[in-house]
């Protein structure tokens, strides 16, 4: 591992000062390796499928999991839509001239080498080892065992693309997955590694936090909340709600808890649970929703803390837009929640003191993702402060450093 | 101290949402109190010195302690330039209107809760709890059991302001120097605390970045280089090493180390080191070195990792601009390093390849500072390349927020 970082941070150095046309040249070099090697991509990933299956893994893991001819194309249109970004490094972010005559300018770097541990979807390697290119980083990818194969066939596509761009073949590494030590000594490598990014289930993610010595960039799956005002028009509710839990529930926009302010109980609920309801979605509530809806179950103290991923929603009666926002203070994951309100008074409220990466007046929770953000492409939302707050994009994968320019003065 | 974590996220939530007038109402009230409650800071500042005499603490160390009347004015007057300063909360960093409408403002908000961590000099307390309250964060201060009464009695100042503008007194928490586990237990408070900033020696910052769970922003001391360059000009290049020496020794900007290209060591360098010498410069160097200059002594590996902070330096002869670079790959601490030439080619690659968080071209190291950069004040320089690198003002001491406003958006 000690090798694998040292050869990292000296391939980071030439990925620093290398032209956006080198790194877009080792992107489209991969996509179309990607494509030539797409049956042997295929005959890697029944390998890891056959294993998934003996090893009894569920319906919704081998979809992550599986590959198939189209996914593979998906992979290289991904790969080619990142080449077709603009390239963030060198920008320049700021430019000062001092009374003193020296001229500052803050310009746009790599961060140097990140770590990447995921799990399942064996896209994943093209994804983050690509957006790590094109921001200028070498990457250290680390996937989990279930898909070793399928990655393993991905990377030697990136790897093609690399040669044919001649950059170092060390600036996307893939951490072979039979050496289960590998995680912990990537935590500890704060000499090579300049972040770590962890992609995956809660489990992986807290462990990451608990035990690495690089900083972490967290994407943790948020609670996310929408909260029906007493002034929402019920149509919108409606939609919003329904699109905010059921358009795609795995994801971690998706909204997981909706609050509703006790004026509009009577008015707006039975409407909107009814359409969570046909779209197949359980409802858990307390005794008052119950009452309203009698297919509700009981929501217990849990619900309220659960990222379900899953059809479930709970449901909880909130006094007016500061009940809301305590609620989400106390229970929410500081990911992305929405007020759905014609009060343009409360909606300001709302997106001012609920603190959240991302809050949303009017519209559905699953707007949270760099693509709708105009980023072109994420790898995760972050929900910490440091460095880097929502979507995470090519620009929040750079550092900047200032360039100060004189001509022979000193500091008295 | 889960207690004082808890009241400071408390705190934080009325922070963040606190007019500019009110903080700054804060400010001027504790600078007042700190003018009025002089003669009790000195006092209580005596039995700091008092117990440090006793304790045989050195003239350096018992400098850094020390408080007269016009270093506690200076105090008064340092908080008063901080509530000049532009308020970065609610700064609007960028707005995307997108294709579907949904409009997306990212604006500023504060981090939420501080953790400083810090030594000897008292004016910290102020600096540290000031910075933070005047960027929208709650602070929790721990000084050095050196400076307990010091600090305390500063700190009774601040509460004074933040009384007199109606703030939480739990904005600004000062823990108590007896409780000898408080820092390893504030290095796990990530329920509370969003950040860890730790000012003091080396083996304070080690410790906090090896022992904490919550993300430190680390203002490491600087191994800082000035390369002499074949084409510098002679009187830059005296000015500029003695000043960036020689200025102040005990700053983290001052050099360390003097880099010369072999072409113009007979040419330049007895001019530079016969400057530092009559400013009392020790003068460590190879052979070569000292054949130019006979009252330089042997340097050994270990000169060129070290940070003297003390009026010593070390000269190495290197080959070029490449050279150079590469020693400061080496040895450098990614803080701050100057090159003196007229050549305008070899002042860009050093600009560019040298991997610090402020890279200067003809101009002194020591320029290193928050204040000459134009951000008023700092509470350190970060050599991290997450979130903030180089000098640590208000505006590093923030994060952002997504506001998106719709009409009703569903995602397709």
């Amino acid at each position: 591992m000690q090798e694998i970082g040292k050869s990292a941070k000296h391939a980071s150095a030439t990925l620093a000062l290398c032209s956006t046309e080198d790194k877009n040249s080792a992107l489209y070099g991969a996509a179309k390796a990607i494509r030539a090697a797409s049956n042997k991509i295929l005959e890697a990933n029944k390998k890891d499928m056959d294993i998934a299956k003996g090893r009894g893994l569920t319906g919704a893991m081998l979809d992550r999991l599986m590959l198939d001819q189209q996914r593979v194309e998906e992979i290289a249109v991904s790969i080619e839509n990142i080449a077709k970004l603009n390239d963030p490094i060198g920008d320049i972010l700021e430019t000062k001239k001092r009374p003193n005559g020296l001229n500052i300018t803050r310009i746009r770097v790599p961060l140097g080498v990140i770590g990447v541990i995921f799990e399942s979807r064996p896209n994943v390697t093209a994804d983050a080892g690509v957006l790590c290119l094109k921001s200028g980083n070498a990457s250290i990818l680390r996937c989990g065992s279930e898909s070793a194969h399928s990655s393993r066939s991905i990377h030697a596509c990136l790897l093609d693309g690399l040669k044919s761009a001649r950059l170092p073949q060390t600036a996307i590494q893939l951490i072979p997955t039979q050496d289960r030590a590998a995680v912990g000594e990537l935590l500890k490598l704060s000499e090579y590694i300049d972040i770590i990014v962890p992609r995956g289930g809660k489990s992986l993610i807290e462990r990451v936090q608990n035990d690495s010595r690089v900083p972490v960039m967290a994407h943790l799956d948020g609670i996310c909340h929408v909260y029906v005002d007493a002034d929402a028009d019920i149509k919108k509710a409606v939609e919003i709600t329904v699109n905010a839990k059921m358009r795609r529930t795995g994801v971690c926009g998706s909204a997981e808890t909706l609050l509703i302010d006790k004026k509009v109980v009577k008015s707006h609920l039975p409407a909107i649970l009814e359409a969570l309801d046909q779209k197949g979605c359980e409802i858990r509530g307390d005794e008052q929703v119950i009452g309203f809806f009698d297919k509700a179950v009981p929501a217990t103290e849990q619900d309220w803390h659960t990222e379900y991923l899953e059809a479930i929603i709970s449901v909880k009666i909130v006094d007016g837009v500061k009940g809301a926002i305590d609620h989400i203070a106390k229970y929410g994951s500081h990911h992305t929640d929405s007020i759905i309100t014609e009060n343009a008074s409360n909606a300001e409220q709302f997106l001012n003191q609920v603190d959240s990466a991302i809050v949303i007046h009017n519209a559905s929770t699953q707007f949270a993702d760099g693509g709708e953000f105009g980023m072109g492409a994420e790898i995760g939302i972050s929900t910490g402060k440091m460095h880097a707050r929502g979507p995470v994009g090519l620009e929040q994968l750079t550092s900047y450093k200032y360039q100060v320019r004189g001509n022979g003065q000193t500091r008295p």
